[in-house]
């Protein structure tokens, strides 16, 4: 996911736990309809659809970097996986900027108790924004590292011109392993986005920050970090936590000179697409119920939890609905998003290329925080929807999914979908290793436990199903643009 | 530590338990040494000196490959250390291959699946050995994946001839979680050590093990491997568990080919030193109670934990002694090896040195398994020794150090004396995590925690005045040569 909508997320909010306010009778699906939702809820528990599909996505085609050639590959495939069930399938163009990382190199020069003719690695990675390179032959400065932005902006402007600020932020993992994980990235992240702007106004001629993840295995987290066109586009990079805390050791005996190499190119604008694969409603095929995840990555690692799994269990849904043979009332919308990692630009693009038919969106899922375990539904943004999909979440109470929580925390790409007010709902994640992983080399098909990934197809296409097919209205409820999107 | 020593070490044995089997009353120490040994202990656990040792070591002198002029620098800094402390040094010549990293990439160039003009990564990391590189601009092979050595044996030879192998012998996290990390490791550096010979038995190009390690984060492990004269010396690397699974996941849906380069080279011989520093005893001066670690650290991280932190420790039990002006009655001798990582050099030079003081070797005490709790003390070779330390073991009952336990597991570079009768020691440290980072570029200082690293301190000093004290004979039971030393 990107770091974006942590910001605007509220995880906090009214949580409706099972069985609190509804008998199990509605008027809002028939029996029938209620007995379709748990064949649905059972045979995505049983099948390993979504599991392939991620597989093929990350071993096969591999990381999917907008723009890159596996992008194109990733959308020809799930293109082809949607005709092969028998959707109706566009490919609706986005345009997208291509980034590609260069050479990332780092290495202390001078230090406190340096061994003379020997210099010290440090891991460091780019993070992706415009004028964001090092020189070819890098630059090489005195390092200044700060806690937090409070103590760089307490610092004199010559303590940081012509410095590479260092930002040791440290991710609370005693949050994170409480059940706070989003907040605990939340809280880190802000120096990723904000860092270098922060030391590019005070005269830095370089900022890292450390890497914005929950473990510490030398391990470094790339990310997309902040652009001001009134600002110096100084380099950025992410250091591993082990490298932050030596540098900020070192640095507290004298001073250090680090020499950086960060050769990132934005090779242009590439023409990609959106993925929108339509199964017909029956009674009103012009409402639409959108359904996925996002199918670019990261470069360093295979974006099997960010979001190979999104995407798929997006597809799963639709391959549970035809191979039950079902219909819903509403269109069942599978859409893989693209270049959601390098500013939303899938989600952006479709809601400006439906303008004219927001009003037809009856709803939007996405699901992009990776393939922990199912714990409910996130429901954005209004509370009466709670007591409205309690009997449908109830059928998911069996695999520990019942809870229904009012929250911001859709996705990022249905956001302009929400804007617009569209209902939007995501599956509620256990996270509590997902940062561990986020945006590493480390986010691998292996990271995914397959039982867990079918625990949230079964919620994804149990609700998909429940909102395509619900017997009322939604309630819609325009909500505010977030000034990151802005 | 050195993979070998386990090996031969006998992690079940006699354990005896505080209190089991002696009143505290002994004629082995007086009541006057007993309460220095109360003081030892407690002062241990105040002391900051081995952290800042271990935080020199790592953080200032870096990676202390044999024959590197870190591994120099480092030899000077513990000698200069030891003298300051008014220890009586010596540097003892040790000759030491100088093995040193050149490029290591791994990218597979076809694979079932893959989108023309793409490759995927392969994170990989040089095993030393002799003969171990490729050609500088790599070599091409096809992958064959097996599990295990069994596996191998059984593919004909045309399945095995011109192929890269790759073993996926996975570490067993569920063992080491469960308190037996050091019989998981037993089981998967086997194919570290044995599996490049057993592949170019049968014809194979290079051979990749699965990164022995407790954790997945794309971090691969170093270490060395196998060499054998009468077989070709074919490069031999090891991958990180997330690769090796992709490898195997790939290779079971077609043929899957993989460009390696790996240049690492040996660069001759070395002079380097044993670091030995004594501290008098006042009864016994000829008689020696070694103390030690090893100085010398694989090159990807800055061995914080393998084996700084050893050294370190040992460090501190002649600084504590000092501090509290107490002069033993045996010479207590601060040993830091050299070179145990890539061969034990150091431990065998120092045996061949002293062959005619052998019998003046009363003991000797190495640390050499990171910084966990320290739980009490490993005790080799002969039985009678765990009643006999009791009393002293009692002391480190307060800091959950009071086990004492029979076993042959007492550090690499201490088996030569052990070969030659000498009693040998080590604390019993927590090492459920230690495999997670061992002999990778995460064995940084951060995994160090200071009040652990006390406890073995306390273990160490504890145990090393209290024999370097003893009113008794402990008894020699010479041990057979390990077949790896041989």
């Amino acid at each position: 996911m990107n770091k974006k909508a942590l910001w605007t997320a509220a995880i906090a909010g009214a949580i409706l736990f099972a069985g609190e306010a509804v008998a199990q009778s509605s008027s809002a699906w028939t029996s029938e309809t209620i007995q379709q939702l748990r064949q649905i809820s059972e045979a995505a528990l049983q099948d390993d659809y979504a599991y392939r599909q991620t597989a093929h996505l990350t071993d096969n085609i591999g990381p999917r970097m907008a723009g890159s050639p596996q992008a194109a590959a990733a959308v020809e495939y799930v293109a082809d996986e949607m005709r092969k069930l028998g959707l109706d399938v566009r490919l609706e163009k986005v345009t997208v900027p291509r980034w590609v990382r260069g050479e990332e190199r780092g290495e202390l020069i001078s230090y406190p108790g340096q061994v003379p003719g020997t210099k010290q690695k440090i891991v460091v990675t780019a993070l992706a924004s415009l004028n964001c390179a090092t020189p070819p032959e890098g630059i090489t400065a005195d390092v200044v590292v700060v806690n937090n932005l409070e103590e760089l902006a307490g610092l004199p402007r010559g303590k940081v011109q012509g410095k590479i600020v260092v930002f040791n932020e440290r991710f609370d993992q005693k949050l994170a392993a409480s059940g706070f994980a989003l907040e605990a990235y939340g809280q880190a992240v802000a120096y990723r986005e904000n860092g270098r702007l922060a030391a590019a106004r005070q005269g830095a001629v370089a900022a890292l920050v450390r890497s914005v993840g929950g473990a510490e295995f030398r391990l470094p987290h790339t990310g997309e970090t902040g652009y001001d066109p009134k600002l110096p586009g100084i380099p950025a990079g992410a250091i591993t936590a082990e490298d932050a805390e030596l540098l900020a050791r070192l640095t507290a005996q004298g001073p250090v000179a680090l020499h950086l190499v960060l050769t990132p190119k934005l090779l242009g604008e590439v023409e990609s697409y959106n993925v929108v694969a339509d199964l017909k409603g029956s009674k009103h095929p012009e409402q639409v119920v959108i359904v996925s995840g996002h199918l670019d990555s990261w470069d360093l690692g295979t974006g099997a939890l960010d979001d190979a799994a999104g995407v798929a269990v997006a597809m799963e849904a639709a391959q549970i609905v035809k191979q039950l043979k079902l219909q819903p009332d509403r269109t069942l919308r599978v859409v893989a998003w693209m270049a959601e990692e390098i500013g939303v630009f899938g989600g952006r693009a479709y809601a400006k290329q439906h303008a004219q038919e927001i009003s037809n969106h009856f709803a939007a899922i996405e699901t992009d925080l990776g393939a922990g375990h199912a714990m409910g539904i996130n429901v954005c943004c209004d509370d009466s929807m709670l007591k409205l999909l309690r009997p449908m979440a109830d059928i998911l109470l069996a695999s520990g999914a019942g809870v229904l929580r009012a929250s911001e925390d859709t996705g990022a790409d249905i956001i302009p979908l929400r804007v617009a007010g569209v209902p939007t709902f995501s599956p509620i994640q256990d996270v509590s290793t997902y940062f561990d992983y986020h945006h590493s080399a480390a986010d691998t098909l292996d990271k995914i436990d397959p039982h867990r990934l079918r625990e949230n197809a079964a919620v994804v296409a149990t609700l998909a199903y429940a909102v395509a097919t619900i017997q009322t209205e939604l309630p819609r409820k325009p909500q505010p643009v977030p000034d990151w999107m802005k």
